[in-house]
Protein backbone atom coordinates (compact mmCIF):
# COMPACT_ATOMS: atom_id res chain seq x y z
CA UNK A 1 0.00 0.00 0.00
CA UNK A 2 1.16 3.70 -0.70
CA UNK A 3 1.51 6.43 2.02
CA UNK A 4 -1.02 8.04 -0.28
CA UNK A 5 -3.63 5.13 0.03
CA UNK A 6 -3.25 5.41 3.69
CA UNK A 7 -3.57 9.17 3.56
CA UNK A 8 -6.67 8.76 1.45
CA UNK A 9 -8.28 6.05 3.64
CA UNK A 10 -7.86 8.75 6.71
CA UNK A 11 -9.66 11.25 5.14
CA UNK A 12 -12.31 9.16 4.20
CA UNK A 13 -13.01 7.03 7.21
CA UNK A 14 -11.89 10.46 9.58
CA UNK A 15 -9.99 8.14 11.45
CA UNK A 16 -6.68 7.45 11.94
CA UNK A 17 -7.26 4.52 14.60
CA UNK A 18 -4.93 1.18 14.45
CA UNK A 19 -6.24 -1.73 16.60
CA UNK A 20 -3.89 -4.05 18.08
CA UNK A 21 -5.26 -7.71 17.41
CA UNK A 22 -3.41 -9.24 20.54
CA UNK A 23 -5.32 -12.17 21.10
CA UNK A 24 -5.11 -14.12 23.99
CA UNK A 25 -7.08 -17.32 25.05
CA UNK A 26 -7.40 -16.05 28.57
CA UNK A 27 -8.57 -12.91 27.56
CA UNK A 28 -11.26 -13.81 24.94
CA UNK A 29 -15.00 -14.72 25.80
CA UNK A 30 -14.61 -18.71 27.28
CA UNK A 31 -18.00 -18.70 24.70
CA UNK A 32 -15.38 -18.73 21.55
CA UNK A 33 -13.10 -20.89 23.16
CA UNK A 34 -15.44 -23.86 21.90
CA UNK A 35 -15.19 -23.01 18.54
CA UNK A 36 -12.60 -24.95 15.96
CA UNK A 37 -10.27 -21.92 15.54
CA UNK A 38 -10.89 -19.26 18.63
CA UNK A 39 -8.30 -17.00 17.43
CA UNK A 40 -9.41 -16.47 14.36
CA UNK A 41 -13.14 -16.78 15.25
CA UNK A 42 -12.83 -13.53 17.68
CA UNK A 43 -10.37 -11.55 15.34
CA UNK A 44 -12.79 -12.01 12.80
CA UNK A 45 -15.42 -10.72 14.76
CA UNK A 46 -13.38 -8.00 15.89
CA UNK A 47 -12.67 -6.76 12.45
CA UNK A 48 -16.25 -7.01 11.15
CA UNK A 49 -17.33 -4.92 13.60
CA UNK A 50 -14.86 -2.37 13.59
CA UNK A 51 -13.38 -1.82 10.14
CA UNK A 52 -15.13 1.28 9.24
CA UNK A 53 -14.06 2.88 12.23
CA UNK A 54 -10.04 2.06 12.11
CA UNK A 55 -7.77 2.47 8.93
CA UNK A 56 -5.18 -0.24 10.60
CA UNK A 57 -4.77 -3.49 12.27
CA UNK A 58 -1.96 -4.28 14.10
CA UNK A 59 -1.10 -8.34 15.16
CA UNK A 60 1.38 -8.73 17.88
CA UNK A 61 2.90 -11.73 16.31
CA UNK A 62 4.45 -13.00 20.15
CA UNK A 63 0.24 -13.81 20.81
CA UNK A 64 0.36 -16.23 17.94
CA UNK A 65 3.74 -17.33 17.94
CA UNK A 66 2.91 -18.10 22.12
CA UNK A 67 0.56 -20.60 20.36
CA UNK A 68 3.13 -22.62 18.32
CA UNK A 69 1.66 -24.19 14.89
CA UNK A 70 -2.09 -23.11 15.16
CA UNK A 71 -1.07 -19.34 16.87
CA UNK A 72 0.61 -18.95 13.41
CA UNK A 73 -2.17 -20.76 11.03
CA UNK A 74 -4.58 -18.45 12.93
CA UNK A 75 -2.27 -15.36 11.81
CA UNK A 76 -2.60 -16.53 8.49
CA UNK A 77 -6.12 -16.97 7.96
CA UNK A 78 -6.44 -13.31 9.56
CA UNK A 79 -4.20 -11.57 7.00
CA UNK A 80 -5.71 -13.42 4.15
CA UNK A 81 -9.41 -12.49 5.56
CA UNK A 82 -8.18 -8.47 5.97
CA UNK A 83 -6.37 -8.54 2.57
CA UNK A 84 -9.24 -9.78 0.70
CA UNK A 85 -12.22 -8.78 2.42
CA UNK A 86 -10.75 -5.30 3.67
CA UNK A 87 -8.19 -4.46 1.09
CA UNK A 88 -8.18 -0.82 1.55
CA UNK A 89 -6.96 -1.48 5.65
CA UNK A 90 -3.24 -0.94 6.10
CA UNK A 91 -1.46 -4.01 8.32
CA UNK A 92 1.27 -4.08 10.78
CA UNK A 93 3.12 -6.88 11.58
CA UNK A 94 4.02 -5.82 15.18
CA UNK A 95 7.08 -8.45 15.10
CA UNK A 96 10.61 -6.02 16.01
CA UNK A 97 12.30 -7.96 14.28
CA UNK A 98 16.08 -7.31 13.41
CA UNK A 99 18.92 -9.49 12.42
CA UNK A 100 21.58 -9.33 9.88
CA UNK A 101 21.64 -8.72 6.29
CA UNK A 102 20.29 -11.72 4.73
CA UNK A 103 18.28 -13.24 7.87
CA UNK A 104 16.50 -9.45 7.88
CA UNK A 105 15.27 -10.10 3.91
CA UNK A 106 14.36 -13.59 4.80
CA UNK A 107 12.22 -12.12 7.38
CA UNK A 108 11.11 -9.47 4.92
CA UNK A 109 10.26 -11.66 2.23
CA UNK A 110 8.22 -14.02 5.48
CA UNK A 111 6.34 -10.70 6.46
CA UNK A 112 5.89 -8.47 3.50
CA UNK A 113 5.57 -11.43 0.32
CA UNK A 114 4.01 -14.35 2.05
CA UNK A 115 2.19 -13.10 4.76
CA UNK A 116 1.32 -9.58 2.55
CA UNK A 117 1.52 -7.23 5.66
CA UNK A 118 1.85 -3.83 4.34
CA UNK A 119 4.12 -3.19 7.71
CA UNK A 120 6.07 -4.72 10.34
CA UNK A 121 7.84 -2.81 13.32
CA UNK A 122 11.75 -3.46 13.39
CA UNK A 123 14.33 -3.11 16.22
CA UNK A 124 17.15 -0.28 15.39
CA UNK A 125 20.09 -2.30 17.43
CA UNK A 126 21.76 -4.01 14.70
CA UNK A 127 21.59 -0.93 12.52
CA UNK A 128 21.99 -0.27 9.01
CA UNK A 129 22.37 -3.65 7.49
CA UNK A 130 19.35 -4.89 9.92
CA UNK A 131 16.98 -1.97 8.33
CA UNK A 132 17.69 -1.69 4.74
CA UNK A 133 16.81 -5.18 3.69
CA UNK A 134 13.34 -4.01 5.04
CA UNK A 135 13.29 -0.53 3.08
CA UNK A 136 13.76 -2.21 -0.12
CA UNK A 137 10.28 -3.47 -0.46
CA UNK A 138 8.42 -1.21 -2.99
CA UNK A 139 4.93 -0.21 -1.01
CA UNK A 140 5.79 -1.67 1.98
CA UNK A 141 6.67 0.21 5.10
CA UNK A 142 9.16 -0.54 7.61
CA UNK A 143 8.43 0.59 11.21
CA UNK A 144 11.70 1.48 13.57
CA UNK A 145 11.19 1.17 17.44
CA UNK A 146 12.33 4.68 18.10
CA UNK A 147 10.82 5.91 21.59
CA UNK A 148 8.63 2.96 23.20
CA UNK A 149 5.80 3.71 25.94
CA UNK A 150 7.29 0.82 28.62
CA UNK A 151 9.40 1.81 31.80
CA UNK A 152 12.34 0.21 29.99
CA UNK A 153 12.78 2.73 27.28
CA UNK A 154 14.65 4.82 29.96
CA UNK A 155 17.71 2.38 30.07
CA UNK A 156 18.89 3.26 26.37
CA UNK A 157 16.84 5.11 24.46
CA UNK A 158 16.78 8.36 26.24
CA UNK A 159 20.24 7.91 26.85
CA UNK A 160 22.33 10.96 25.39
CA UNK A 161 24.66 10.21 22.75
CA UNK A 162 26.77 13.01 20.22
CA UNK A 163 24.30 15.48 22.93
CA UNK A 164 21.03 14.10 22.03
CA UNK A 165 18.61 10.81 22.98
CA UNK A 166 19.77 7.88 21.73
CA UNK A 167 15.89 7.30 20.07
CA UNK A 168 17.13 10.75 17.97
CA UNK A 169 20.20 9.27 17.05
CA UNK A 170 18.04 6.18 16.05
CA UNK A 171 15.60 9.15 13.75
CA UNK A 172 18.58 10.82 12.01
CA UNK A 173 20.92 7.96 11.31
CA UNK A 174 17.61 6.31 9.82
CA UNK A 175 17.01 8.83 7.70
CA UNK A 176 20.15 8.40 5.80
CA UNK A 177 19.46 4.76 5.13
CA UNK A 178 18.73 3.77 1.25
CA UNK A 179 15.02 4.30 0.43
CA UNK A 180 14.45 5.84 3.74
CA UNK A 181 11.10 7.32 2.64
CA UNK A 182 9.79 3.63 3.37
CA UNK A 183 10.16 4.96 7.21
CA UNK A 184 7.75 4.94 9.56
CA UNK A 185 8.48 5.45 13.56
CA UNK A 186 7.17 4.36 16.61
CA UNK A 187 6.73 6.59 19.74
CA UNK A 188 4.78 6.67 22.87
CA UNK A 189 2.05 8.67 23.49
CA UNK A 190 3.08 8.56 26.77
CA UNK A 191 5.72 10.77 26.20
CA UNK A 192 3.31 13.53 23.97
CA UNK A 193 5.45 16.32 24.58
CA UNK A 194 8.60 14.58 23.16
CA UNK A 195 6.33 14.68 19.77
CA UNK A 196 7.16 18.18 18.41
CA UNK A 197 11.01 18.03 18.76
CA UNK A 198 10.28 14.84 17.06
CA UNK A 199 8.55 16.05 14.40
CA UNK A 200 11.48 18.99 13.96
CA UNK A 201 13.88 15.61 13.22
CA UNK A 202 11.00 13.80 10.57
CA UNK A 203 8.48 16.24 9.56
CA UNK A 204 7.17 13.65 6.70
CA UNK A 205 7.37 10.02 8.33
CA UNK A 206 4.15 8.26 10.06
CA UNK A 207 4.67 7.81 13.38
CA UNK A 208 2.80 4.95 15.10
CA UNK A 209 1.90 5.74 18.60
CA UNK A 210 0.88 2.93 21.36
CA UNK A 211 0.08 4.12 24.36
CA UNK A 212 -2.80 6.35 24.59
CA UNK A 213 -5.42 4.71 26.77
CA UNK A 214 -4.54 2.28 29.21
CA UNK A 215 -1.06 3.35 29.21
CA UNK A 216 -2.12 7.27 29.99
CA UNK A 217 -1.27 9.17 26.59
CA UNK A 218 -3.70 12.06 25.73
CA UNK A 219 -4.81 11.51 21.95
CA UNK A 220 -5.10 15.42 21.68
CA UNK A 221 -2.14 15.93 22.76
CA UNK A 222 -0.13 13.70 20.77
CA UNK A 223 -2.86 15.60 18.13
CA UNK A 224 -1.46 18.39 18.42
CA UNK A 225 2.53 17.50 18.82
CA UNK A 226 2.87 14.93 15.98
CA UNK A 227 0.39 15.83 13.33
CA UNK A 228 1.71 16.73 9.78
CA UNK A 229 0.39 17.92 6.96
CA UNK A 230 -0.48 14.32 5.64
CA UNK A 231 -1.94 13.71 8.94
CA UNK A 232 1.29 11.34 9.81
CA UNK A 233 -0.50 9.39 12.91
CA UNK A 234 -1.65 5.64 13.28
CA UNK A 235 -2.80 5.49 16.94
CA UNK A 236 -3.02 2.12 18.08
CA UNK A 237 -5.28 1.00 21.27
CA UNK A 238 -5.60 -2.82 21.74
CA UNK A 239 -7.16 -3.98 24.87
CA UNK A 240 -9.63 -0.97 25.26
CA UNK A 241 -11.11 -1.81 22.52
CA UNK A 242 -10.73 -5.75 21.63
CA UNK A 243 -11.26 -7.09 25.50
CA UNK A 244 -14.29 -4.08 26.43
CA UNK A 245 -16.55 -6.85 26.95
CA UNK A 246 -15.68 -10.43 27.77
CA UNK A 247 -19.43 -11.53 27.13
CA UNK A 248 -21.46 -12.61 23.73
CA UNK A 249 -21.20 -8.22 23.36
CA UNK A 250 -17.55 -8.43 22.91
CA UNK A 251 -17.76 -7.44 19.32
CA UNK A 252 -20.42 -4.58 19.82
CA UNK A 253 -18.63 -3.45 22.89
CA UNK A 254 -15.33 -3.16 20.42
CA UNK A 255 -17.33 -0.96 18.03
CA UNK A 256 -18.87 1.21 20.66
CA UNK A 257 -15.35 1.73 22.26
CA UNK A 258 -13.47 2.21 18.45
CA UNK A 259 -16.55 4.94 17.86
CA UNK A 260 -15.79 6.71 20.94
CA UNK A 261 -11.87 7.45 20.23
CA UNK A 262 -13.20 8.05 16.09
CA UNK A 263 -15.15 10.29 17.35
CA UNK A 264 -12.38 12.22 18.84
CA UNK A 265 -10.41 11.83 15.68
CA UNK A 266 -13.06 13.24 13.49
CA UNK A 267 -12.86 16.44 15.96
CA UNK A 268 -9.01 16.81 15.24
CA UNK A 269 -8.60 15.97 11.85
CA UNK A 270 -11.63 18.55 11.73
CA UNK A 271 -9.15 21.32 14.16
CA UNK A 272 -7.10 20.57 11.74
CA UNK A 273 -8.39 21.90 8.29
CA UNK B 1 20.51 -26.49 31.42
CA UNK B 2 22.59 -25.29 34.23
CA UNK B 3 25.34 -23.24 33.43
CA UNK B 4 27.72 -25.93 35.28
CA UNK B 5 25.78 -28.69 33.51
CA UNK B 6 27.17 -26.70 29.72
CA UNK B 7 31.35 -25.97 31.39
CA UNK B 8 31.18 -29.65 32.21
CA UNK B 9 30.12 -30.87 28.79
CA UNK B 10 32.76 -28.09 27.39
CA UNK B 11 35.74 -29.97 29.67
CA UNK B 12 34.16 -33.61 28.33
CA UNK B 13 34.04 -32.89 24.87
CA UNK B 14 37.03 -30.30 24.49
CA UNK B 15 34.67 -28.22 22.68
CA UNK B 16 33.15 -24.86 23.02
CA UNK B 17 31.81 -24.95 19.33
CA UNK B 18 28.13 -23.73 18.49
CA UNK B 19 26.90 -24.99 15.13
CA UNK B 20 24.33 -22.06 13.63
CA UNK B 21 21.74 -24.52 11.64
CA UNK B 22 20.75 -21.55 9.18
CA UNK B 23 19.70 -23.91 6.91
CA UNK B 24 18.01 -22.47 3.94
CA UNK B 25 16.40 -24.82 1.07
CA UNK B 26 18.41 -22.67 -1.67
CA UNK B 27 21.95 -24.04 0.13
CA UNK B 28 21.18 -27.41 0.87
CA UNK B 29 22.18 -30.42 -1.23
CA UNK B 30 19.62 -30.79 -4.11
CA UNK B 31 19.09 -34.43 -2.88
CA UNK B 32 17.37 -33.44 0.17
CA UNK B 33 15.08 -31.21 -1.15
CA UNK B 34 12.89 -34.80 -2.38
CA UNK B 35 12.31 -36.30 1.05
CA UNK B 36 8.96 -35.17 3.39
CA UNK B 37 11.14 -32.41 5.35
CA UNK B 38 13.85 -31.33 3.60
CA UNK B 39 14.74 -28.54 6.33
CA UNK B 40 14.64 -31.35 9.99
CA UNK B 41 15.99 -34.12 7.04
CA UNK B 42 18.83 -31.82 6.80
CA UNK B 43 19.35 -31.00 10.50
CA UNK B 44 19.43 -34.24 11.28
CA UNK B 45 22.00 -35.30 9.27
CA UNK B 46 23.91 -31.97 10.36
CA UNK B 47 22.96 -33.45 13.82
CA UNK B 48 24.07 -37.05 13.51
CA UNK B 49 27.35 -36.53 11.92
CA UNK B 50 28.37 -33.28 14.68
CA UNK B 51 27.10 -33.88 17.47
CA UNK B 52 29.96 -35.01 19.35
CA UNK B 53 32.28 -32.24 18.36
CA UNK B 54 30.06 -29.46 19.54
CA UNK B 55 28.36 -28.44 22.58
CA UNK B 56 25.48 -26.07 21.26
CA UNK B 57 23.10 -25.66 17.89
CA UNK B 58 21.64 -22.16 17.50
CA UNK B 59 19.11 -22.31 14.84
CA UNK B 60 18.05 -18.52 13.36
CA UNK B 61 14.14 -18.39 13.61
CA UNK B 62 13.81 -16.40 10.83
CA UNK B 63 15.27 -19.37 8.44
CA UNK B 64 12.21 -21.29 10.07
CA UNK B 65 10.04 -18.28 9.48
CA UNK B 66 10.69 -17.79 6.26
CA UNK B 67 9.04 -21.12 5.43
CA UNK B 68 5.52 -20.09 7.20
CA UNK B 69 4.26 -23.34 9.09
CA UNK B 70 6.08 -25.67 6.80
CA UNK B 71 9.24 -23.59 8.59
CA UNK B 72 8.06 -23.57 12.28
CA UNK B 73 7.54 -27.63 12.02
CA UNK B 74 10.44 -28.54 10.54
CA UNK B 75 12.02 -26.16 13.47
CA UNK B 76 9.67 -28.69 16.34
CA UNK B 77 11.14 -31.38 14.71
CA UNK B 78 14.34 -30.32 15.17
CA UNK B 79 14.65 -28.82 18.63
CA UNK B 80 12.47 -31.96 19.89
CA UNK B 81 15.09 -34.41 17.93
CA UNK B 82 17.88 -32.55 19.97
CA UNK B 83 16.36 -32.59 23.40
CA UNK B 84 15.19 -36.36 23.00
CA UNK B 85 18.39 -37.68 21.55
CA UNK B 86 20.98 -35.34 22.67
CA UNK B 87 19.75 -33.71 26.20
CA UNK B 88 23.30 -32.59 27.15
CA UNK B 89 23.29 -29.99 24.06
CA UNK B 90 22.64 -26.45 24.76
CA UNK B 91 20.28 -25.29 22.57
CA UNK B 92 19.86 -21.33 21.44
CA UNK B 93 16.52 -19.81 19.61
CA UNK B 94 18.45 -16.93 17.75
CA UNK B 95 15.33 -15.23 17.83
CA UNK B 96 16.50 -11.96 18.59
CA UNK B 97 12.83 -11.00 19.99
CA UNK B 98 12.09 -8.07 22.47
CA UNK B 99 8.87 -6.48 23.07
CA UNK B 100 7.08 -5.18 26.36
CA UNK B 101 6.48 -6.95 29.56
CA UNK B 102 3.66 -9.64 29.11
CA UNK B 103 4.21 -9.99 25.67
CA UNK B 104 7.99 -11.01 26.33
CA UNK B 105 6.50 -13.12 29.08
CA UNK B 106 4.62 -14.66 25.34
CA UNK B 107 7.68 -15.09 23.64
CA UNK B 108 9.54 -16.78 26.60
CA UNK B 109 7.11 -19.37 27.37
CA UNK B 110 6.76 -20.09 23.54
CA UNK B 111 10.90 -20.52 23.20
CA UNK B 112 11.53 -22.08 26.80
CA UNK B 113 8.29 -24.11 27.89
CA UNK B 114 6.74 -25.33 24.61
CA UNK B 115 9.74 -25.60 22.17
CA UNK B 116 12.07 -26.41 25.46
CA UNK B 117 14.97 -24.28 24.07
CA UNK B 118 17.55 -23.95 26.95
CA UNK B 119 18.24 -20.02 25.86
CA UNK B 120 17.12 -17.34 23.21
CA UNK B 121 18.88 -14.37 21.95
CA UNK B 122 16.78 -10.82 22.88
CA UNK B 123 17.38 -7.40 21.32
CA UNK B 124 18.68 -4.75 24.52
CA UNK B 125 16.41 -1.70 22.84
CA UNK B 126 13.33 -1.59 25.03
CA UNK B 127 15.80 -2.01 28.11
CA UNK B 128 14.67 -3.71 31.68
CA UNK B 129 10.83 -4.65 31.33
CA UNK B 130 12.10 -6.24 28.15
CA UNK B 131 14.47 -8.39 29.33
CA UNK B 132 13.60 -9.86 32.77
CA UNK B 133 10.23 -11.61 31.80
CA UNK B 134 13.11 -14.02 29.78
CA UNK B 135 15.23 -13.94 33.14
CA UNK B 136 12.50 -15.15 35.31
CA UNK B 137 13.23 -18.59 33.72
CA UNK B 138 15.24 -20.99 36.05
CA UNK B 139 17.64 -22.30 34.22
CA UNK B 140 17.03 -20.85 31.14
CA UNK B 141 19.59 -18.23 29.58
CA UNK B 142 18.59 -14.90 27.83
CA UNK B 143 21.49 -13.60 25.25
CA UNK B 144 21.49 -10.26 24.96
CA UNK B 145 22.79 -8.91 21.71
CA UNK B 146 25.63 -6.30 22.65
CA UNK B 147 28.17 -6.17 19.93
CA UNK B 148 26.96 -7.45 16.49
CA UNK B 149 29.13 -8.43 14.11
CA UNK B 150 28.02 -6.63 11.18
CA UNK B 151 29.04 -3.43 9.82
CA UNK B 152 25.63 -1.76 11.40
CA UNK B 153 26.58 -2.24 14.53
CA UNK B 154 28.72 0.72 13.99
CA UNK B 155 25.46 3.25 14.16
CA UNK B 156 24.33 2.61 17.44
CA UNK B 157 26.14 0.16 19.81
CA UNK B 158 29.63 1.88 19.30
CA UNK B 159 28.11 5.21 19.97
CA UNK B 160 29.43 7.00 22.95
CA UNK B 161 27.20 7.29 26.03
CA UNK B 162 28.10 8.33 29.50
CA UNK B 163 31.58 8.44 27.98
CA UNK B 164 31.54 4.88 26.90
CA UNK B 165 30.26 3.43 24.01
CA UNK B 166 26.10 1.88 23.98
CA UNK B 167 26.90 -1.64 23.74
CA UNK B 168 29.25 -1.10 27.47
CA UNK B 169 26.21 0.53 29.15
CA UNK B 170 23.93 -2.22 27.92
CA UNK B 171 26.22 -4.97 29.29
CA UNK B 172 26.51 -2.79 32.73
CA UNK B 173 22.65 -1.78 32.71
CA UNK B 174 21.76 -5.24 32.17
CA UNK B 175 23.97 -6.91 34.99
CA UNK B 176 21.67 -4.97 37.65
CA UNK B 177 18.36 -6.53 36.30
CA UNK B 178 16.51 -9.06 38.58
CA UNK B 179 18.52 -12.48 38.26
CA UNK B 180 21.43 -11.31 35.70
CA UNK B 181 23.12 -13.99 36.56
CA UNK B 182 20.82 -16.08 33.82
CA UNK B 183 22.34 -13.83 31.08
CA UNK B 184 24.36 -14.19 28.17
CA UNK B 185 26.06 -11.77 25.78
CA UNK B 186 26.25 -12.13 22.00
CA UNK B 187 29.61 -10.26 21.21
CA UNK B 188 30.85 -10.57 17.51
CA UNK B 189 34.71 -12.06 16.74
CA UNK B 190 35.37 -9.39 14.55
CA UNK B 191 36.37 -6.79 17.39
CA UNK B 192 38.44 -9.65 19.36
CA UNK B 193 40.40 -6.39 20.67
CA UNK B 194 37.22 -5.73 22.45
CA UNK B 195 36.83 -8.78 24.20
CA UNK B 196 39.66 -7.49 27.35
CA UNK B 197 37.69 -4.39 28.16
CA UNK B 198 34.08 -6.21 27.62
CA UNK B 199 35.51 -8.89 30.31
CA UNK B 200 36.27 -6.02 32.94
CA UNK B 201 32.79 -5.37 33.20
CA UNK B 202 31.09 -8.46 33.01
CA UNK B 203 33.59 -11.36 33.99
CA UNK B 204 31.52 -14.08 34.76
CA UNK B 205 29.18 -14.32 32.35
CA UNK B 206 29.12 -16.58 28.69
CA UNK B 207 29.38 -14.98 25.79
CA UNK B 208 27.77 -16.33 22.19
CA UNK B 209 30.74 -15.09 19.71
CA UNK B 210 29.52 -14.96 15.52
CA UNK B 211 31.74 -14.19 13.12
CA UNK B 212 34.44 -16.59 13.32
CA UNK B 213 35.63 -17.86 10.31
CA UNK B 214 33.27 -16.33 7.21
CA UNK B 215 33.42 -12.93 8.93
CA UNK B 216 36.89 -12.85 9.60
CA UNK B 217 37.47 -12.89 13.43
CA UNK B 218 40.26 -15.24 14.79
CA UNK B 219 39.47 -17.92 17.07
CA UNK B 220 43.01 -17.72 19.00
CA UNK B 221 42.41 -13.96 19.22
CA UNK B 222 38.82 -14.57 20.88
CA UNK B 223 40.04 -17.40 23.67
CA UNK B 224 43.03 -14.91 24.11
CA UNK B 225 40.72 -12.07 25.27
CA UNK B 226 37.71 -13.42 25.92
CA UNK B 227 37.80 -17.03 28.04
CA UNK B 228 37.62 -16.81 32.09
CA UNK B 229 37.97 -19.55 34.94
CA UNK B 230 34.87 -21.21 33.45
CA UNK B 231 35.72 -20.96 29.62
CA UNK B 232 32.72 -18.45 29.95
CA UNK B 233 33.13 -18.56 25.22
CA UNK B 234 30.37 -20.19 22.83
CA UNK B 235 31.98 -19.66 19.25
CA UNK B 236 29.13 -19.92 16.64
CA UNK B 237 29.94 -21.06 13.14
CA UNK B 238 27.09 -21.95 10.73
CA UNK B 239 27.93 -21.53 7.12
CA UNK B 240 31.09 -22.88 7.17
CA UNK B 241 29.61 -26.38 8.43
CA UNK B 242 27.05 -26.87 7.30
CA UNK B 243 27.09 -25.73 3.96
CA UNK B 244 31.13 -27.35 3.82
CA UNK B 245 29.94 -29.33 0.78
CA UNK B 246 26.31 -29.33 -1.18
CA UNK B 247 26.67 -33.14 -2.28
CA UNK B 248 25.63 -36.41 -1.01
CA UNK B 249 28.91 -35.99 1.34
CA UNK B 250 27.69 -32.46 3.04
CA UNK B 251 27.10 -34.68 6.59
CA UNK B 252 30.90 -35.93 6.46
CA UNK B 253 32.26 -32.63 5.27
CA UNK B 254 30.56 -31.03 8.01
CA UNK B 255 32.13 -32.82 10.58
CA UNK B 256 35.63 -32.32 9.12
CA UNK B 257 34.86 -28.62 8.95
CA UNK B 258 33.73 -29.28 12.81
CA UNK B 259 36.14 -31.34 14.12
CA UNK B 260 39.13 -28.60 12.63
CA UNK B 261 37.55 -26.12 14.81
CA UNK B 262 37.53 -28.68 18.02
CA UNK B 263 40.86 -29.26 17.48
CA UNK B 264 41.84 -25.78 18.03
CA UNK B 265 39.75 -25.55 20.89
CA UNK B 266 41.41 -28.33 22.47
CA UNK B 267 44.14 -26.35 21.93
CA UNK B 268 43.02 -23.39 23.33
CA UNK B 269 41.46 -25.34 26.26
CA UNK B 270 45.01 -26.80 27.04
CA UNK B 271 47.35 -24.01 26.72
CA UNK B 272 44.47 -22.66 29.49
CA UNK B 273 45.45 -24.91 31.70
Amino acid sequence: MTTSDLVAQIHKKKSFLCIGLDTDLEKIPTHILKEEDPIFSFNKSIIDATHHLCVAYKPNIAFYEAYGIKGWQALEKTIRYLNSKHPEIFTIADAKRGDIGNTSTRYAKAFFEDLEFDSITIAPYMGKDSVEPFLAFQDKHTILLALTSNAGAFDFQTKMVNGQELYKEVLKTSQTYTHAENLMYVVGATKAEYLSEIRKIIPDNFLLVPGVGAQGGSLEEVCQYGMNSQVGLLINSSRGIIYASNGTDFAEAAAESAKRIQVKMLRALDNRN
